[in-house]
């Protein structure tokens, strides 16, 4: 025949998981939102609708709440279980791969003093992605909402001009992004925890720090941070959207605006995306989703 | 004629305006939404075309880019600059209601030291809606997108049970929800940063040290107690959808489910609405939005 | 007490719920969001958390199933059943209001043929909100998410100017806007489908064949022509973002833009809100949500 | 050094372009949303700050709104047009994609016959992502936001049951999903129009009239359908998120619920993705985004 199937996958997208772990002490709450996608030998369900072969994604979404029952700890090794359980026990699938979110909370303060069971929705969102072959995990972690700015400190000018080019040189302008950033670990063992802590602070640290000329540079910058910071990474990818922020002509109205007045814009924005890699670092293989 | 011209008003919705303050010790950032509606005789726009009693929506968008250029102080504050002008300076216009939503930014940690212009996005939104007739302006202040959870000391039993009552009784459930919370000030002076660290606060407190026996009655102490914190305010108006967290049937796994496992569910959600007056507060007028 | 408990009600919010009717010559899809809210003697769980009054919120969700297993017929209809049966048989209950959404499907073409049982999603969303109190049932049809323009026949000009006026006169834009219209009618009894159709009808034609000085005199002959439509109808309220179309200077490229080429502006937006009343209609009452 | 930048590309996203074809028969309306990303030799900009190779995300802005002046015709073609001008002329760029969306307006009916001038926004986003070299161009057309109900002719049964499967097997379900479909062209000239319409039709045609035993089953069936139809097509991506609709189980109100009474749930959802390649189609090259 002259048409075949190519690449697929299948899986539960977006079970919602809350976890709360009850001490003495207070509390804790993980607040996940997991993908599950696998891959293997489907052909059958494709071309005939047999479904020997098939797990279902509801099994799949099953599955993740009977793990969570013995714990879930950070979010790398929860994807690291299930990854692993849906490639070992299910005769088909030879590769999982597993996406999770995880929503911040924090505790509330109540006469000065952290609640026992209290919290509030925080900003920021720590992802996961695991891939499982049967041999090889890959982990990627990551953070996206994470939306900051810089009121100056950031130029950008000498750029190539061409017949449709208009815009004027800035030598100090408002630099704001929302950062999605996913960094690979060279190995499938870490403190996942301590980890994400020193990329999250290398990216936040990097971009304030930097003095820019352009979202490129800054880019580059937060990604050598953190892959300097942890010998074990071997690769970042960015994704920033340069939010742009107008300043407004207030000339009209016999006004001034010096750097004071802007204009926040949707659209269009810019978008910047760009990876740093470890010389020497393992290949890849298959750890971007 | 049979048919008359009713209600109406019309303005510039979500103009986006973001002031940088510049101090020696450290820039400061003012993010602002502002929506502008104004009313008065406007019969002509409507029935015939004859704009002459209109200020465009794009001037009263100037209007808020312009008035930023002396700085924009409270949420409160520029509302009442905005409306009170409008108003007083527009022949027609004798009603203006500015609905101004403030976005919170934090100050990124460099080396252990706030930075001197580099900033984060905070969760939670602050809100103030101003209206102005020409004699009377009222204020009021408000909060959105803060999300909450206890995960205990929560009940909900004892209801009215129909023949299409399933729900079973509930001694301890996890209690999530999306706080919508607006005040009315009594008057329109106020130290509005004051009084809405104090609503916030005592939103956040009563949430938490509220042992609740349904959404209703948390409800109502939160609002009672940002009353009873502040003389000056006269009403609460509070909307809180009940976000359920459905403790997950383990059981066909063998499983037990000590109330650690839950899925957060979408939809359908309940939703709780209600406010809290203060006996003698003077009347709402135009308040409301 | 100084401090007293207000306006209240509380409910189930979008309970999605698909009725699949299966005739011999075709399945037909009703496809509804329905939200429920319930206000009455509810002082007891606000105040002491005795729900012995409250209907749960899941009950309510409960009854919008199996009162579809009925059949759903139009969504005045079936908000009628549900109101009047959450008041008449809810001993604390006093008034009851449910706010429909009801999605498009049309039936997808196979050979030319209108498929049997395959459907696909159109744009626009039919709405009905209906309030009874025990005695009185209020009807408001309506719809959203109907977003239309005109390339031409649009004019805003001899508008109000003040110091912070810089629009340009316009005899040619775009007029674009989403509509949200809301009718109200006079009874508690109608032909609601041809209501809603005429309704409908009514709203596009007016937009498209007014040749509008201002988005108001458009939203003004929309209201009237509904209204002069039906006679049973009370009321109308619109509410019309003006979705701007700026029309791009291109005369930085050596290029002149006779109407052609627009950048389609996402915020700010103008935002026309009005009424269209029936002299000697009955009062509105709860009508209004 | 160790550590090295990786891939990257830089543009504009989002730029919203509306385009007005005056005739004397009638307008046209063309409404895009155009992304740039632009890639070469962009390491100086990322190391040092030097921006001399850089085109500004604003020009490329500019170049589509001047590059609309000469009107667009259909999505490809304007994408193929963008791509080509900025590797031809950019010295440092050495590969450009343009991903665009166009949404679709429908004419106004008034008095039985199609408006001038007058449009109203119909369900459903046609996609186009080009991508040009400085030799070769891949074109790969597609669309999105097309919601499809088939409410019987589908059964999921006969899968493989592990521990934690508890689902039932199913001879009669809704099948329900929202179509992202992009096939990728075998050349960079076409019928672009013709080529849509026809996987468009074949897509719904064969989610339609396929009796489906899994959602696998009829994600290959409407990519077959679609590279049968048309020999220049080389290949065919399919992502289906399965939207249950679960059966709501009445029996507690002593009802029966013959097929009738659904809950359509937001998350989680399946997610199938597959595709459909042909037999010695040319190489994908850089043709996926």
């Amino acid at each position: 025949m002259d048409l075949r199937l190519g690449d697929n996958q299948y899986g539960k997208a977006e079970v919602r998981l809350v976890r709360v772990d009850r001490a003495e002490a207070g509390h804790t709450v993980t607040d996940l939102n997991v993908s599950t996608a696998l891959a293997g030998d489907l052909d059958a369900t494709h071309l005939t609708g047999d479904n020997s072969g098939v797990l279902p994604t509801d099994t799949q979404k099953n599955t993740v709440y009977a793990f969570a029952r013995d714990g879930v700890g950070e979010p790398e090794e929860f994807g690291l279980r299930l990854a692993r359980h849906f490639v070992d026990t299910t005769p088909t699938i030879t590769r999982a791969r597993v996406h999770l979110e995880r929503y911040r909370w924090e505790r509330i303060t109540v006469d000065g003093q952290p609640a026992h069971h209290s919290f509030a929705r925080a900003a920021g969102v720590r992802t996961a992605t695991v891939t499982y072959d049967g041999t090889t995990a890959w982990v990627v972690s990551g953070l996206t909402d994470l939306t900051v700015m810089n009121t100056t400190g950031s130029e950008f000018h000498g750029f190539h001009r061409d017949r449709f080019t208009t815009l004027p040189e800035a030598t100090d302008r408002i630099l704001a992004t929302a950062v999605t950033a996913r960094w690979r670990h060279a190995t499938d063992t870490a403190n996942w925890a301590e980890s994400f802590g020193l990329a999250r602070g290398a990216l936040l640290e990097a971009f304030a720090d930097t003095h820019s000329r352009s979202l490129q540079q800054t880019l580059h910058a937060m990604g050598e941070r953190v892959l300097r910071g942890q010998p074990d990474l071997a690769q970042i990818r960015l994704s920033l959207p340069n939010k742009h922020h107008f300043l407004v002509d207030l000339s009209p109205f016999d006004l001034d605006n010096p750097g004071e007045v802007f204009f926040a814009a949707d659209r269009p924005y810019g978008l910047i995306e760009g990876e740093v890699i470890r010389d020497g670092a393992p290949d890849p293989g298959l750890a971007w989703w």
